[in-house]
């Protein structure tokens, strides 16, 4: 490692670090940030309960004041909904022009900083977190995207003391990994979640499923999902597909999504057979 | 454990085994069987390329014709779709009373064997098979239902040898477990494959979800399914939610399954907490 790289390591790792948001990722980040050295010096919120919690866990000042934010910290780091970040980005901003301003959503463009900061950026973690389940931040994969090299090269060194995984992705593609974050995910749970309603019908214990679970996602470690696809709806077996619809007749709406799910399947495995 | 018991597993130790059928459960539960100390004396597949090829990894004969499979084995385990399981139950066991006769499907009743066989039962793994994968059977979870009681027993000693995870559960509640299976194996399978598609449109190579989805599959070991949500659907964002319908405004059919998970998200959140 060359002098510059660890005077910039030296740099990266003083850095005072302000949260703007305090769920789910701000908790994460904000204590695998500690961990990697930096201080995190104050945690804001619009709800000061929130606030005040985040900021004890890390030894931080907390605010739910946007005026109040303090105005020499190194970096500022929204972990924020989309939403509320495009209604607070531009006080949070102002005044504050010397801070580096990252986000850390998949689906707002960088450039919403535009204008209102001189040096800004995304790092954008794929992963889903929950406050009260520990993970392993350092194999959480990080995307970064920073407004000109010098600014995406400060990101690289912050990202460095926290992942093992991290790459450089800009907004337009960001945006599709999210989406497919939201399928590999979000709908992922939700089938899981429908599967536990269906086994709780007939006082089945949701964790029988577990051993298919880990297998399911263990698959596709090796075989891409399209090869690892089994069970009745990619054999287009017509008569379990119409009785299993028949056993979800109690709520359209999920017999709805069977059905749809399972014609998907098999019109998927026709498209790619043919 | 007692000598009835020893004299049983013994019994069960030795157990002539016929296998109906040669895909990806045949394989694996024959493996199973075998490591168990049973002796897979003959399979059978009405493609004999398929019967042969499983034939000689068990060291067994083989055959394509219902007519030829032998009369004298201890179980005969029907491994085969369930359209297939219905056309050619009579005709296998016509001739073979003194067998077990089992399947292994998540969805037939086990009355099917009625009026054809005398000893008969149901072995359903629940778990996703692929040839070119190797599984751990001992830790499938295995369900078993028996014509009678004494049956139930030699069906669990058969069970005993090939899986630690063994329980008894009837035909009505089995289906209800398979529907569950196809929801939290193949539409979950599903999704990532979708997911795969997002990312191949952009180069994004598919291993980067990998610590994604193995943390949502961990995830359901600790949290129920609905507490481990998180995402645009469960916060209802909707901006979020109606650009990524666009980005997948290529295919119609996912746009629309897109836009129902994300609402049958939502819907099923505000239900849990009204």
């Amino acid at each position: 490692m060359g002098v510059l790289s660890r005077c910039l390591l030296n740099f990266a790792a003083i850095m005072k670090i302000v949260l703007i948001g305090a769920g789910n990722l701000a908790t994460h980040i904000g204590g695998a940030l500690q961990r990697a050295g930096h201080e995190i010096t104050q945690v804001y919120s619009r709800t000061i309960e929130a606030a005040a919690e985040l900021a004890e866990k890390l030894g931080a000042s907390h605010t739910n004041c946007i005026e109040m934010i303090v105005r020499d910290a190194d970096v500022y780091i929204f972990a924020v909904t989309d939403a509320a970040l495009t209604e607070i980005i531009h006080e949070v901003c102002n005044g504050r022009e010397n801070g580096l301003m990252l986000h850390t959503s998949g689906s707002t463009p960088m450039d919403c900083f535009r204008g209102m900061a001189k040096r800004y950026g995304v790092l954008y973690p794929l992963q889903t977190f929950s406050k009260c389940r520990e993970i392993e931040f350092t194999n959480v994969p990080l995307f970064i995207e920073g407004c000109d090299a010098q600014v995406e090269r400060e990101i690289d060194l912050l990202a460095d003391g926290i992942s093992h995984n991290h790459r450089h992705l800009d907004s337009a593609d960001r945006r599709y990994l999210h989406l497919s974050a939201v399928w590999a995910c979000n709908f992922v749970n939700h089938c899981y979640d429908i599967a536990a309603g269906i086994l709780g019908q007939r006082d089945i214990p949701f964790d029988v499923l577990l051993p298919l679970i880990d297998e399911t996602a263990a698959k596709v470690h090796r075989l891409p999902p399209n090869k690892a696809q089994t069970g009745p709806a990619v054999r287009f077996d017509e008569n379990i597909i119409r009785s299993q619809a028949q056993l979800m007749s109690g709520d359209s709406r999920l017999k709805d999504l069977y059905e749809r799910m399972s014609t998907s399947i098999h019109q998927r495995n026709k498209k790619q057979q043919s």
